[in-house]
């Protein structure tokens, strides 16, 4: 396998100097749900690492030939075997830096029942004042619980959308470039 | 590279034999624009197959390391060498059946100026009743379109979401599982 710039490409892409075979990497969609039940929200303790012990939403990459609710509820049954239904897409989040973007659905809890499941400690649900901000996995739960409770307060629930960038050393030791803005044309 | 179940996985992957390294294949980003010019809107005439010389909206894959927008950007740059400014996000689709996912931004272009792009014929801007509605390259072209000239006359973009279910028959001639509803929990 090398990295090379195909003709009439204009980025280095691993080939396969065997079969010739392009292997193009792309940004993963991480698809996750707010499920809600009554005036609380479900969260899950992580059993693994990164961030292991802390609380999360389910959220997990898609697989090919899911959309992307099936993917978000697909998760919620294996990290906190829960049923969710009535999806609204809810938060949108570009993250450049890890070549991720996750998409939340606000969902109500079929029938409340939950139970601990893969790669999860612990399942619980939370009213507002019980969320435990300082515990939680990842900047996109705390921002989703964010708006959540403060749409919730206006009854009105738009997409939220946002851009997370994080410049960091890669392993040569320079800081990454995060294409946040578009390139500004010549 | 065989295809097989790793350990703590549930679904086949590619995993090179010598190396040990899973290649997971996930959905991949389209990220597009609808560019808005005055009253008329934005349109590519395709150089290149599929759907050579039908028209779209300047749309490609996300690339690693950019936002979301920021992807939709270069493709209308790439493709009709137009600015595109004050993005919002107002499509969004899940096509299963080829593992993609589009995002589509309303933005403005910035100058009004725009030229025949890379995989390009033409570039030109269209009133609602220019649209050429028989000669749209994609379904979620022609989608994009009548949600905006609809909401425009509402004067309210609410971000739409649909999944666009395809059952093809695949390579062996069977019908591929496109998994528009999340798996049923036992």
């Amino acid at each position: 396998m090398s990295l090379e710039v195909p003709p009439g490409d204009s980025r280095e892409r691993f080939v396969c100097a065997t079969c010739n075979i392009i292997h193009y990497q792309n940004p993963r969609i991480v698809a996750g749900c707010l499920p809600i039940w009554e005036d609380r929200v479900m969260l899950c303790r992580r059993a693994i690492q990164p961030r292991k012990n802390t609380w999360t939403l389910p959220a997990g990459f898609l697989e090919n030939n899911e959309t992307c609710f099936a993917g978000a509820a697909r998760e919620t049954w294996e990290e906190a075997r829960a049923r969710v239904a009535n999806p609204h897409l809810y938060t949108v989040f570009s993250l450049p830096h890890i070549s991720q973007v996750y998409l939340f659905y606000r969902a109500q809890l079929v029938d409340g029942s939950f139970a601990v499941g893969e790669e999860t400690l612990e399942v619980a649900l939370f009213a507002e004042h019980e969320i435990p901000w300082d515990e939680l996995a990842f900047p996109v739960v705390g921002k989703t619980l964010r708006h959540y409770f403060a749409d919730r307060r206006e009854r009105h629930f738009p997409v939220r959308t946002e851009d997370i960038i994080v410049t960091k050393p890669n392993v040569q030791g320079a800081i990454e470039d995060c294409a946040a803005e578009p390139p500004v044309p010549p």
